[in-house]
């Protein structure tokens, strides 16, 4: 075992979303940043930024014109789906992993990506952040701008970008 | 010769430039994703974009009263300015490189930082743009915007930024 005392221990990582960008980003740093590297013992950390729930629940009015469309059911539904997906994405980059000696984690927190992937990079203390450029679906895009940007500006560790290419 | 046959080579561009963060993300690169992976047959690309020279022929006047702050003296001075400063960023950075086993070349670009890398990056086919998240001076920076935030839309390949962090 001596071999592995001597490895650096290395903290990736990588935020994934329902978009095969997320995925591509994930494949691209296994083969190129991790099991390439027989030198660092690394562990890697599938984050998923679920949406928060305050969406729904600030717009869940109590007036009789709202309540049709944010009905507590419905309500559940969204989180159930909110879920499934976050599930779904979760397995989807477990199975990428599967073939590469590496500690998978899973961390699943609420909020908007940008403040989810900041805190989780800080609190980790990561060594390398691993992300898609666009992700997080067009709407979301439209209102918060680029993740990626913000991120790579912002976040206390070296950014990798990987996009789809064509 | 064998164990070189099966390697994978990959083209790994670094945008250097004056400012010590450039180099930081060099520094990274070569430690964690050059000298750490042995399956690879790296070949670092270090790419310089000096100032074009139309920013200094377009105000170069032929009415007296700019001639004197243009003067072929000084856009001589300005040029020979520019080259040193290219040459002493890339002596710095090829000593960075020393210790690893790496090939390594230089390319020294004249025009916008985004516009050289960008067309550096697909020229070479890189499989890696390793740069800063500031660099090219705040002025520059002031006018262009992030030029890592274009490079990392916008590059026809993964985008690694590594920014200096307290």
């Amino acid at each position: 075992m001596a071999d592995v005392a001597e490895k650096t221990e290395r903290k990736i990582v990588v935020a994934v979303d329902e978009g095969d960008e997320s995925l591509n980003s994930l494949t691209w740093c296994l083969k190129n940043v991790v099991s390439a590297c027989p030198n660092y013992k690394d562990t890697l950390v599938l984050l998923f930024a679920k949406p928060p729930r305050v969406v729904y629940t600030a717009l869940d009015g109590t007036d009789d014109d709202a309540g049709y469309l944010f009905s507590s059911d419905i309500i559940a539904t969204m989180e159930k789906y909110s879920s499934d997906v976050a599930e779904t994405v979760i397995e989807k980059a477990k199975r990428a992993c599967e073939n590469v000696d590496i500690k998978v984690e899973v961390m699943v927190e609420k909020g908007d990506p940008r403040d989810v992937i900041l805190e989780a990079v800080e609190k980790l203390k990561a060594d390398l952040l691993v992300m898609g450029s666009h992700g997080y679906g067009l709407i979301k895009r439209t209102f918060l701008g680029s993740v990626s940007n913000h991120c790579a500006q912002n976040a206390k560790c070296p950014v990798l970008i990987v996009k789809n290419l064509k």
